[in-house]
């Protein structure tokens, strides 16, 4: 079928697989969005080949109904959009990924959109995720039953008000006040100030119907504390902003311009006393204040454990956007030949790009932290998944591992992610930089994760703290939580200021690239960083206040938390690994050779930040191991090459779904992006004539009599 | 004068220096765009102090022109603008800079614009910078009498046609022809594929009448190889494309929206035999081909020469696209108040965020950086005029040193800009993805850099195979290059196989953190790499060809060029300060503690990257030693602290150059963002009732009748 030379390229790239990538595609999607509605209340689950064929057939039937399907034409999304119209064009394609979950009764957009991002990327998606899920844990069942209802119809469109002008995750810092008022019997909604406002909430500014907000209850001169209000914010009728609420959006991000993350300014707006969410606390009429205080904490888990829900949908996310980046990469490096190698013979043919060894080195090696992540999420959705079933008996106890879990997750994910979009970007040179590449946008996509939704510093320390107290525990004489006890394990010597570094001094050269070898450094690793962030925290905080050592001890902290991460995320591998070893041998080659390339790619130090510490400090490898490591990743990069195509293809994105001029499964390039090109509003509306003849235009720009002094030149 | 909270916390900041800021600045600026043209062909340079008064009466001039003086105005940059839009304001900005420095007599906006960007991002920039240099140095006399009046007095705008859309740096992949006819005594230009069309060149696609072309020459159906052609690609009445030639716009970039990356397809387009560039090779009437072969090598080196120029931009341009966001990011964060370190008093009041360690490590260490690679392009910039003092006495012994020494600072310069740009907006959290920051945008500009003018693997090997060219000197017996003679001392033992390494075994703690100590360091680190990169390619190239032996080196050649780059950047910034110790003894504490720091980081592996092997595996240096390091940067930062603000405010930049709502001089981020926020099209057109109203809209959405599946929710 290939008519052109990319195309054939591309064809024998795909055809020098070494396994059979649709078997990897059932691997990659079980669990995911995996579900017919078959009633209202149940999830018939499919097997893996169903779920893929469902799946594809909801991309199918969306891509039609948005009119992507013609993959010569130029993509709307690139039609020159200002940030109106790029509003617009996420209203509209919101609305088909619900229509269509509805309709065909699946929930394959539950989480990712059908352009792989986050689901808060539309303007309806945060009323599920965030609005419902406040009421569902903050309301009394009156008002449930009352708010439920509309939202599971889409009567209202909710988003979720905490984060202010001045304010972010900080909770007793926010400023909004919700003063009761008995003559009225309402609450009065307020923004004192300036950095009161509202600013950054998704769906806010120009989406929502209605929301809850996050305010400081006042009773008569009292503050007490921060509550949930359920306000409509925007009248139904004429969608005018209710009066006294001021409502904008904060106008063009990086990216998800698809919704409107907005402010809201509230001027003494007047609810009823039923607005505030009332489950946990609740204002009689006369303005008495009641709380039950014995639920408190139990409560205040139930919190936590739906913030980790949207953590659950991040690191899942992250290896998606981490894997779509890298099939663009991919496919584009196998069809574009550019160059010859350094002293090749002058009159050699010019090379695909992928047979430098720094372009594949970097692509696979890539691509295997893109299934470290996967396999790390699938890890912890099965632990999240024992979790809820614990919960729903009311045990709660695995709740603080859980949560370290995520936040060492959350954190290392959207990292990796972040850095190896923007790798991926760079490894497509300058096409890279042109948004018909579909790169920047995934980029810029990824880069938000770092900050949001828990900004990753935050989450290294509440790791960092969880670890500690384990240790604390331990040297207490007590247990340590049962999911840390293999963790955990022989570590204790690693507190001891004598300590020789560990059982590792002896690593003979056939045990070097043992799976259980390199899981040993990596947890050796580990230990070191941990005990010495903890001993340098007790420490100072013998001669100055928790706070301050903790604050001193910050950039020791962080490489200690990192090195948690890297240790899960490669035990999770190797273990998924094994078990696939079980059900689908014949991938077990390329899965073990992609476990073996992440582990040695993290001990040999390929991928840092600021807060890495080398492995070479730990003092049990030597100079001439680590070399043996980078000559054993040459090889296995060398043994993956064939199945770098398959690799990419395996995660199964749609052509629509990326977006790309270089990155689409045919390998069809430079006709695509020069037919993209060419639909270019700014050329078919021949913007030249216009630059060129309106007044302060070029053409009486050039025309003007002028000399250029020569020493400028 | 403060009149909020943040002005207060502001002015706190900068009164805390412990330096006379505006001598930083005059150091910074010193040799930049520092002269006034008292004649046509004259610079009188000016000293130190007026050259800095020079500048800021042309920014405010211009900032004045383009009306963007009112801070709290929000800028027309971000004003809803759409691609056609975008292209029209860099038309407007790039006249209004030339405009200036031709009334004004001066040469500030030569390499950098008025908003810190490359000149290129200007749809007039390449004119000079590469279309006359062009013909400068591939015309005949004649014909540089014809063009060079026409492009200095503007009456022409250029580019540059090399890159074509299969085809990049790779001059023998070019595709297009330039055959000539003796019947008609023209040449005819033609883009006989689809992948020879010329995509990409900067100001192509909307800007320029006029265009030197790379095509190959072909008389009688004999292939000539490449050569310039300069053709008239516009209409100067009616600004249509000339007839056979087919223009337009790539359409929208990362960033540099202000020009316009074009594309051109000729379709057997009839140009004069004048048309070709002519002063190393002509061709007559009757199509002989004569070409001088004498002075072919002199030639190219020539060419080489010039490309320099364009890379030295760069290298500075990467001080100041770091400084930039540096700057933004230490603003915020002396004003922005954000939580408490862990651990404290629940009742503690919220810290700005400079106060978290990790946020003013990030940021001092990234300060370094940016100083670092200023002082590294000063030092360049006076290599630079020796070699062109030397080349215009016909001298071009030093090209090659000069040439290596250009592709090591332009790679290592851009990758450390843009990486530190990304970490600078991170370090604003959620603010730092919007827009209106300022942020996204110049890390968007940065992201360029690592792949044009050179990109920066291809650098990497240009520079290892000089280095390389020079052991193979050195080991014949013969003399290294004059400026190779320091850096390559005491290299020689690294390359026996039994050596140890070196005389830096014993360090003791007294010296561990000398500036002799720590450029030892560097200089052994990259010893070490380079001679066992050296010996790798040795054994492979006895093996396999010298092609092959390359290309599977090339990850071990990587970290050997990095390292090489460190410590040039070291020792150059090391100068530097011993210089500026003498001549302004009040700021040798603070750069003397920049330059440890920039030691420090560097040795500790805070910044890593694919290329990168840790120091740790040099075996010099004891773990505890690291420690102690990392134990000192802690120190320095805090050292530092106080100077954060002066440190950026130093740079100079102008609120308008920063663009930022986040990062102006006077600290008033809250009241600026909601102003901006305010006067968004998006919000005084109340896009909200059209997104509601319209058919397809909101509206309708909810309105209809329909049940979520309780599974999904």
């Amino acid at each position: 079928m290939a008519s052109n030379r990319q195309m054939v390229l591309m064809e024998q790239a795909r055809q020098a697989a070494t396994f059979d990538q649709i078997k990897l595609t059932h691997i990659i999607y079980d669990g995911y969005g995996d579900g017919f509605l078959c009633s209202e209340y149940h999830l018939l689950i499919y097997g893996r080949e169903e779920n893929v064929s469902s799946r594809r057939a909801a991309f199918q039937r969306v891509e039609s109904a948005l009119e992507l399907t013609d993959d010569m034409k130029l993509p709307h999304m690139y039609s020159g959009l200002d940030r109106n119209a790029l509003y617009l064009e996420g209203v509209r394609r919101g609305r088909a990924i619900i229509d269509d979950m509805i309709l065909y009764k699946h929930n394959q957009f539950e989480n990712l959109t059908e352009r792989y991002q986050l689901t808060n990327s539309t303007p309806f998606g945060l009323s599920f995720v965030m609005f419902r899920r406040t009421i569902d844990l903050q309301a009394t069942l009156e008002q449930k039953q009352l708010w439920l209802p509309l939202i599971d119809q889409m009567k209202v469109n909710g988003c979720y008000l905490q984060t202010e002008l001045g304010h972010g995750s900080h909770v007793r810092g926010i400023e909004t006040t919700a003063t009761f008022d008995p003559d009225t019997d309402e609450f009065v909604i307020h923004s004192p100030t300036l950095t009161a406002t509202k600013y950054w909430p998704g769906g806010l500014g120009l989406s929502c119907s209605h929301a809850v907000v996050a305010a400081k209850l006042r009773i008569r001169d009292k503050d007490r504390g921060m509550h949930w209000f359920v306000v409509q914010i925007r009248s139904l009728d004429d969608f005018a902003p209710v009066s006294g609420i001021e409502l904008g959006d904060v106008g063009m991000k990086m990216a998800y311009n698809g919704t409107c993350n907005g402010y809201a300014r509230f001027n003494h707006v007047q609810v009823p006393r039923s607005s505030l969410l009332a489950a946990h606390a609740q204002v009689l009429p006369d303005g008495s204040y009641i709380r039950p205080v014995d639920n408190n904490q139990q409560f205040s888990k139930q919190v936590y454990s739906t913030m980790l829900q949207v953590r659950q949908v991040i690191i899942q996310w992250a290896a998606f956007g981490l894997a779509q980046p890298l099939t663009v990469a991919a496919r584009y490096s196998v069809v574009r030949e550019q160059g010859v190698p350094m002293f090749s013979d002058p009159r050699a043919p010019e090379v695909a790009i992928v047979a430098y060894k720094s372009q594949h080195y970097r692509l696979l090696t890539l691509i295997s932290q893109a299934y470290a992540i996967l396999f790390a999420c699938k890890e912890f959705d099965d632990k999240f998944s024992d979790f809820q079933r614990e919960k729903s008996q009311g045990n709660l106890d695995r709740l603080p591992f859980i949560h370290a879990l995520s936040t060492a997750l959350k954190a290392w994910t959207t990292n990796i992610a972040a850095a190896g979009a923007e790798e991926a970007r760079k490894m497509c040179g300058g096409q890279g930089y042109v948004a018909l590449s579909g790169l920047p946008e995934m980029v810029a996509t990824a880069c938000v994760t770092a900050t949001f939704e828990g900004e990753n510093y935050v989450m290294w320390q509440q790791l960092m703290r969880y670890l500690f107290k384990q240790i604390d525990v331990m040297q207490a004489g007590g247990r340590v939580d049962s999911d840390m006890v293999e963790c955990l394990h022989e570590f204790k010597q690693y507190l001891r200021s004598d300590a020789e570094c560990s059982h590792l001094k002896l690593i003979t050269a056939d045990q070097l690239f043992a799976p259980s070898t390199l899981r040993s450094i990596l947890q050796n690793h580990h230990h070191r960083l941990l005990a010495s962030a903890y001993s340098a925290y007790t420490r100072k905080s013998q001669v100055s206040s928790a706070a301050e050592a903790w604050n001193s001890c910050l950039m020791r902290l962080l490489p200690a938390a990192h090195a948690y991460a890297e240790y899960i995320v490669l035990q999770s591998m190797q273990r998924r690994v094994e078990m696939i070893q079980q059900s689908e041998p014949s991938l077990f080659p390329v899965l073990s050779r992609l476990s073996e390339l992440f582990a040695l790619m993290t001990i040999t130090g390929s991928v840092s930040s600021f807060h890495v510490i080398p492995f070479a400090e730990d003092g049990v490898l030597t100079s001439d191991q680590f070399d043996a490591m980078r000559i054993r990743i040459d090889k296995i990069v060398s043994e993956l090459l064939p199945d770098l195509i398959a690799l990419t293809d395996a995660w199964d994105f749609t052509d629509a779904s990326l977006n790309s001029a270089l990155g689409c499964r045919d390998g069809n390039v430079y006709e695509r992006l020069m037919s993209w090109t060419r639909q270019l509003p700014v050329n078919t509306q021949d913007l030249a004539k216009h630059a060129w003849g309106i007044p302060g235009g070029i053409q009486d720009f050039l025309k003007r009599e002028r000399q250029m002094p020569k020493a400028m030149l």
